[in-house]
């Protein structure tokens, strides 16, 4: 990456034209940030202090791109993405808050149009974090993982490589979710056993390899899906889920009986 | 609607006054777009080349608006919406991306706070679309349907005249939803029967006319609900609802039994 | 609060220094706003007439301020937030929409990127509103009263202090929530017994003090949730639920049985 800043160019559907300064396209760009060659940055971009941008990336318009984020080669991020900002709890949250590192997003990822993605997360090469979805800090989103329109991921969640979390799932702080799962749409998942009444330690659930949770199911907190295990469409799942079993129903059983 | 490019008037709330260029309103309008006369844009606003805006037509705040799309007259477009973007598959997607034709807005049609609209896609007369909410490429919104709140709808659908799919709802790709169609909060439909694990030609439920689906039920991929049928709220629906049916439950079974 | 208009500072991060008017961050302020001292703005702010900010607060960037709204002391709200806008109904939406008081945000309370709170509202002292909710018109959010992400809630809403909602959660028009209540992720709550069908005076569940609504529930038009009740993940409330009373299912039934 050349460490060439502010060598910038026109949004995709403009006339490109090198452009030296914010004159007339409502930018900010720190001068402390470095943006590689052939990248291009809509209007209104807010590009802060030591952000490092890679060749050949795609901005949209009125992106905000946060203190040191870090964009590979040949990502390309939507209209009015958030990118790296820093957590901020309320005052009656419990969970300690700390500064996060930069975010990190990877070669040739692909950001939706307001999604906000946080500091201290790390989303994988060409990954894709769609519309409107919120991915928390201290996250690790693995290779080629598609997180749908709307979906919440909370802080301190893994998901490995090539898995799929489809639109308005909310995958649960400390959730931990391994290679090729599929989460449907609409699923929802718990860390909290006693809602809050007691102390807990949070467990989000565990999913492992190559599981596929219907769409609108529910996972209790910690509930471990095995690898394989299917769960139906609007399950709610109380227990552990074997490997290769598939549940369905309220509660969620094994199928065939 | 008058060819009338730059005829631009202040947003409500400020004084009114007609403005011959960008200054101070950080606007960005190609010199190739037509905007009716009437018509108020707020600040921050981006205007790609080729739009045309009618007449009478109320723009909010930070509005982008890409290549091509046409609104019509007397139409209200939140802040921070987005309208036109282009879709763009992620590096693991299956279904083939095109370029799409702009995205086109009735007359009179309402688009809330950061509303995602993609190109390909026709907003009927009348309808809304509201804040957050998400529509794909490729759909046609009937007269006066209204999308709610953070819903989000898929590519290749449509909806008839008079629907109402509410907030936080999921209408998945490639369903088909007839008139008069109440679609309840946080319902949830599918399109894929094996989850990504085997080749299955996607396919969306069918809702027919007058069909009311309930609160945070779930429709498997590709059931027909009849005309005039009731789904319970929280109901699961795997088979076919004939018309003017009742179910409910986990499964969803007929009621009265 | 100081009456002290344009005494601005260059937002978090970037290098604080006092700015006296607009260029360069291009934003607009009314000159009939007041801003407080200590209160620092990020690039491409709208504040329209009227608005009031106090002392000590963070506003970030590219944040929508509507006409007259009142942000308290020490609040801190979030990137492309749009704050104190007016409902807008669409054509064939049969709730009356009149013009609404200005929103007032309370002191230390914390509103998330890309958040919408409506005019006609009051969000607590220490409250939280996080990224990409919504809050309209009409409603009274309690002290130190938590929304999580994606949250929608709707019109006429009373959220007492120290409850929660959390992400993705829809608490419907008219619902009533009393101090201390916990509404897990994704929980749908519905008023209109007939979706449209009948003519039917709409009402919102009630949730008494301290009841727990767990994961991926449906409460059902106008039902009560007694005190300290508890709901468990995925049940469909059908019926009343007694103080202290537990249930569970679809329809959900009291457990133990």
């Amino acid at each position: 990456m050349a460490a060439c800043c502010r060598i910038i160019f026109e949004a995709e559907g403009t006339r490109a034209r090198e452009v030296s300064g914010l004159e007339g396209s409502f930018r900010y760009i720190s001068e402390d940030a470095v943006i590689g060659e052939g990248t291009v940055l809509g209007f209104g971009c807010v590009v802060m202090d030591g952000v490092v941008i890679g060749e050949g990336v795609t901005v949209g318009h009125h992106v905000i791109i946060h203190e040191g984020t870090r964009i590979g080669d040949g990502a390309w991020i939507g209209d009015n993405a958030v990118l790296g900002r820093q957590p901020r709890a309320g005052v009656s949250v419990t969970r300690a808050v700390s500064v996060m590192p930069p975010l990190v997003i990877g070669k040739r990822a692909l950001v939706g149009t307001s999604a906000v993605i946080y500091a201290g997360s790390v989303v994988g090469e060409e990954a894709m974090v769609a519309d409107l979805a919120a991915v928390r800090e201290d996250c690790v989103i693995g290779r080629r993982v598609r997180i749908g329109r709307c979906a919440v991921i909370g802080c301190n969640v893994r998901i490995g490589e090539g898995s799929v979390v489809q639109a308005g799932a909310l995958v649960t702080s400390d959730s931990r979710i391994e290679e090729e799962v599929f989460i449907g749409p609409g699923v929802y998942t718990c860390n909290d056993k006693y809602m809050s009444r007691r102390e807990f330690p949070l467990r989000g659930p565990v999913i492992r390899r190559g599981a596929s949770v219907g769409t609108n199911s529910t996972l209790l907190p910690g509930v471990v899906i095995g690898r394989g295990a299917v769960v139906g469409a609007g399950a709610v799942v109380t227990r552990d889920v074997p490997d290769g079993c598939t549940v369905m129903g309220n509660p969620a059983r094994p199928f065939p009986a």
